[in-house]
This record gives structure tokens, C-alpha cells and sequence, in this order.
């Protein structure tokens, strides 16, 4: 069950403020939500991920089905009981993964569904829309993804129309077998950067009524940020106000907040826990890199000010040496971090939409703020 | 600073309880204490340790000295500080890491020390008597190590002969240029399986006077358990009442309380980490082993009643999950079972000493452990 309340709309921008009812609770919005790929938002507990002000995180359909099966989960209780979480939990369909890790020999797409070849030993899957619905009412999410056609940012205007008719048909045919009263089912919007087919894809999958909307298909490889923002901004107006809007798979804090003022409300991003594996943390003035050795002897957390266990607890020089010393709790310690950055970017976005400040705020950031590579390379 | 209080001797073993006071508060013994090679227990917080009922840590000179150096933790106020513990340290002399991590042909042992290759980058290095002591004042640890030689478990009499004499001219060198009043000093007993040289390392060993006593030259590759019990036990008599005697290198459940029934306070040991990181946690019944599929839809606990927040919180199922798709949390969470484990130990040991029951103890335990393999193996 989900229930989102439009609580505030921006008179300058399309940015809203609101709340999500869910079946653990209610949340608002916009909002980050972690991602915890196999049921584990890799290396955290769920304490550390409510101290981070995690509300909603994202598990993925296509791994959990691969190990353990979502028969197993299901017989240990449910996702949440499995990993012990007990906030909500949204699972993708599967999709991205299968279009993304398979390589295009290596799948076969059909009107039935996809078939190609797991990333883990090999064997041929298929996997359709009835099979992902299936999947996720097993897993007992909060929120389940309709299956969708991702194709790559390359794709042609003609075979990007053929894709989101048939993700239309998907979305219907994964609407059917949908069989799990407790969960929400959202439907996905595709067609790329082209007004007309966005316009096909949202109008078409808001006529069949799902529990709320996401924009897929901005988080493909080589797609430019030009043609993301197309994305939204030829979406968003077919979108209903009631129902809550997610961006799948985006996490740059500049692309976070140039959505919410188009209009988006949830987000979900592996980058804060996968840059801090790879020892980059987030920053107000840009990501920093801990293997560059100016941090050897500095004793400031991460960033001067922020709440968080790891700025609370150790220095920019001690991460530096667990981060060189390749050592497990240097990139749990950044995980933490990064996570607890994209939260408060979207607290303080709400914020500034409840005080009519959004292009303020924006404009502040970015003057701190530098997106293109890291600020203390040399 | 480092003050054994002896509490009650065992009639019928040499068991004793006793408490140790420490810069860093009182804590009781006997105690085992969880390794924190390179200034972290691999994988866990400070608040994990603690919850574990860990007191004092061991962190390791050599990975220390090498990087990020001693100077670096000097400058960032000591290890304490650097890596956020406010319990206390021991610090090894590095001799063990020089002597083990470095193949034979890459080592030169002279009377000043040792030559060897950096196991980082191959650069050449000199450790001394006086430099290990140098920098274990710099990192100011509670308790630093004398600087010894570990000859191999396959060590002739003539070579054991000759380094435990060596042993002994490295202590006196190291004692004379500690330097740091806060920091308590142990000498370290050498001499195989051999009564007159265990008896002859013991008693001049304890002639220099140091604030403890360590038992070594027992946790190398091909050390038989019954070398180890002779090692113990021909040191034992030597060693005064009123110091703290510390078991370097051992950490399998039954050879702890062999060693505290023969007379040893404290302990330490990489194994609950280090199994745990494999996929294997300690029980009362031995080591079992998460890669096995029969806890696929295992829900209970790695351990029936064990207080861990492991124990508390997560299902066998879901640690086998992250055991066998190589998530980061696998370890961590068997880490804390497994180092509560051997604290749970040490504190039922010190229990049964009160009672004066360290014998029926040790029978109960042994009536349900199996030491050998894997109890799940197949």
C-alpha cells in the first residue's frame, strides 16, 4: 500500500513537497532511497541506515532472484524479515539488470519477455513480465516495478516506438497477475529523449491506474544530461498529481536537484555506496578522493558539520589509511557518509520548497558545488 | 601503566582471576583480546567491540610502521585517537610479522636485528630491539612488546639455545630506551618445547623486571598442541604472581582454557575474524560453516542464545545469503559472533575460577565441541 499526499507545489518550479503512506510508515518527500542489491545495502546495517535518515531503500529483483530465490525469501518471511529491515523496501523488476549485464548476444528479446544468460554460472533465463510481477510478490516489497524494455541510449527514434508500445503491453500483462495486496505496483514511463513517444509512454501507463509513475530508461550508459532532463520535462506533465514519481537509478546530487524542480519526488542511486567502496566521498564542494595523500594527517571528518556517525566519530586521515590499506570498514565508514549526504540534500530541498526557495537553493549549491570529476585531483 | 591484581587462585589447576588496571579503565581476566592488525578489527566499530564485551585490542607495529607510519599516528595523537577506541591497546614488537610474513632467503638476523623486504614493496628494512620499542612509543599503545626472535616450530635445540640468549640481550636493549611513562612494557618468554630453556628464558626474562609477561613461540606453522601445553607449562613457574600473563597468537576455544587452567590471563588471536570472513562462526558444538546449503532456509540464529547483535538481529538463512554472494556484511556480522564468543569464553572462565569449578568447566565444554574440521562438513 501506497498513499501519496501532494502537501506543497512550487509557484516558481514543477518541485512539490509531500508524503508517502506506506505499509511501514510514513514518509516525505522528495527523498533518497539507499540501494541494497542483495538484500544489504552493501556493508550497513539497517541501524546505520536509519541513523542516515533512510527511509524507503531498493533491492534487485534480477540478483535476489539468482541467490537466494525468491522462494527462499519467501519462506524465510518476506524481504523485510529476511534482511531485517523493517522500513520500506521497493524492488525493481529486474529489467535493468537483464538488459544491462547480459550483452546484446547474449540476450534474445521477445514480445513473451527476454531471454539470456545469467551473469552468475551461465544458464538460460528467461524472464517475462508475469515471472518478474511473480518474483516481487513472492520477495513482499512494499513496491514492486512493472517490467520494462531498456534500451540503450543509442537506440533509433523507430526502435525506441516499438519498445515502449511493447513495454505498454508489458505493463498490462504484469498488471494482470499482480497478486499481492499489501504491495504497491508502479508503472514505468520509457521513450527516451523524444517528446512524442515520452508523451505515448506516460499518458498510456497513467490510463492503466498503477499505484504510482517512474521515468526509466535515464540511467543507460552514455545517455547525455541534456536528454535526461528531456526525459522528465516530457513526462511530467501527463503524470498525476496524487500519485508519487520516482527517477530510476540517478544519485549526482546536481541531477537530483535539477529533478525535484521538474517535478520528481523519489530517487535511487548505487553511486554513494559504490564511490565509497572506491574511497570517494561526497562533499558540499565536490566529491574527494581518500587515496590522494593531502589527507594523511588532517584530522577533520569528512565534511566540516555534517550529523553524520562517520563525521561524528573519525578523521579524513584515519579513513585515508583504512581506504589505502584496502581495509573493509574504510569503505563502510564513506557509505555511511555518501548516504547521509543525498539525505539531507533532499531534507533540504524540502525545505526549501516549504519556504519557496528551491532556485535559491539550487543556485547556492551549485555555487560550491563542482559535478566534473574529483575537486582535489591534482 | 599496567597493574595485575591477582583475585582468586584455582585449587585445583593453576586458574587464576584477576583484574587488570589500565590507562583505559579496570577490566577482569582472564580476557581474550581481538586483533586490530592495521589499527582496526577488520570490518568493525568501536561500539561493535565494545557491545562484543571487548577490552583491550592488539594492533600490530609492523603493518603499522609501514604504513601510515608511526609518525603519521604520532601527529594524529596517538592510536588511540587515530582509530577512535577508548579502551586499551597492546601493541606486538613486529617480530612475529618480520619473521613470518618475510620468506627465509629475504631475511638477514644478525645481532642487531633484522633485515627483510617490505611485504608491500619489496624495500629493504632494519627492525631492531630499539626501533620497535621506538615506535610503539610513538603509537602509544597501553602495553608495547619487547622485540623477539620466533624461530620456526622446526628450530633445532642449538638454534632455540642460541636465540632465546639473543631474546634476552634484545630485551635489555628495548627496556632501555622505553620511553613513554604512560605505556607498560612486557617481556616475552622464548625456548620451544624445551624445560631448561623455557626455564632459563622465564627467569631472566623476569630478573629485567617488566610490567608482564608473554608466553611465545606457540601459535607458529607446525606448532603441535602438546609443544604448545609444554611451552606453557615449563614458563608458568618462573613468572611471578602479581604480573599479567599474556598467550600470544591463540585463540581456538579449547587451547584457551587449556592455557587457562595451566595459568595464562590473556589472550590473542586473528582466528574469529579471520573464520569469519570465510563464511565460519564459533559455537558450543565447533565451527560450522556458512557456505552449506542446509542453512539456505535456516531461520534461526548463528547461535541459540547468544546475546551478539548477530545473534539478535539476523537469521542463519540471511548470513548464509551474504556468506555465499561475497557481501561485505557476511563477515562483519560473524566477526561480532565470533569475537563475543571467545569473550563469552574467557567471562564463563572466570566465572567457574570463582566457583572453583575450571575443571568441571572445561568437561562440560569439551563434551559438546568438537575441535576437528567443520561439525556441518560434509
Amino acid at each position: 500500500m501506497i498513499k501519496y499526499e501532494l502537501i506543497k507545489k512550487d509557484n516558481e518550479t514543477n518541485a512539490r513537497y509531500g508524503k508517502i503512506e506506506t505499509n511501514y510508515g510514513t514518509y516525505e518527500t522528495p527523498m533518497f532511497m539507499p540501494v541494497g542489491t542483495r538484500a544489504t545495502v552493501k556493508s550497513l546495517t539497517k541501524e546505520e541506515l536509519i541513523d542516515a535518515h533512510s527511509g524507503i531503500i531498493l533491492a534487485n529483483t534480477y540478483h535476489l532472484w539468482l541467490r537466494p530465490g525468491e522462494d527462499v525469501i519467501a519462506r524465510c518471511g518476506g524481504l523485510h524479515k529476511f534482511m531485517n529491515y523493517d522500513r520500506p523496501i521497493l524492488t525493481d523488476s529486474g529489467g535493468f539488470q537483464v538488459f544491462s549485464l547480459a550483452k546484446n548476444k547474449e540476450k534474445d528479446i521477445s514480445e513473451e519477455g527476454v531471454i539470456f544468460k545469467s551473469h552468475i554460472d551461465g544458464k538460460k533465463l528467461l524472464l517475462t513480465p508475469e515471472k518478474s510481477i511473480e518474483i516481487q510478490n513472492k520477495l513482499d516489497s512494499d513496491i514492486a516495478m512493472s517490467f520494462d524494455e531498456c534500451p540503450p541510449a543509442s537506440a533509433s527514434y523507430e526502435y525506441l516506438k516499438n519498445s515502449v508500445l511493447r513495454t505498454l503491453r508489458w505493463a498490462l500483462r504484469g498488471k494482470k497477475v499482480h497478486n499481492n495486496p499489501r504491495q504497491a505496483l508502479f508503472g514505468i514511463v520509457q521513450g527516451g529523449a523524444y517528446e512524442d513517444l515520452r508523451k505515448l509512454s506516460a499518458a498510456k501507463t497513467v490510463e492503466m491506474d498503477f499505484d504510482g509513475y517512474s521515468i526509466g530508461g535515464v540511467a543507460n550508459d552514455g545517455e547525455s544530461k541534456e536528454d535526461m532532463y528531456k526525459a522528465i520535462d516530457y513526462s511530467i506533465p501527463y503524470l498525476p498529481d496524487d500519485k508519487v514519481r520516482y527517477l530510476m537509478g540517478i544519485g549526482e546530487p546536481v541531477d537530483i536537484i535539477e529533478a525535484v524542480i521538474r517535478g520528481v519526488d523519489i530517487f535511487d542511486c548505487v553511486l554513494p555506496t559504490r564511490i565509497a567502496r572506491h574511497g570517494q566521498a561526497f562533499t558540499r564542494y565536490g566529491k574527494i578522493n581518500f587515496h590522494n595523500a593531502k589527507y594523511k594527517e588532517d584530522l577533520s571528518p569528512v565534511e566540516e558539520g555534517c550529523d553524520c556517525y562517520t563525521c561524528k566519530n573519525y578523521s579524513k586521515a584515519y579513513i585515508r589509511h583504512l581506504i589505502t590499506t584496502e581495509e573493509m570498514l574504510g569503505g563502510r565508514l564513506l557509505s555511511i557518509h555518501n548516504i547521509r549526504f543525498l539525505t539531507r540534500l533532499t531534507e533540504e530541498l524540502r525545505d526549501a520548497i516549504k519556504e519557496g526557495k528551491v532556485l535559491e537553493y539550487k543556485e547556492n549549491f551549485l555555487k560550491n558545488y563542482k559535478e566534473k570529476n574529483l575537486i582535489d585531483k591534482k
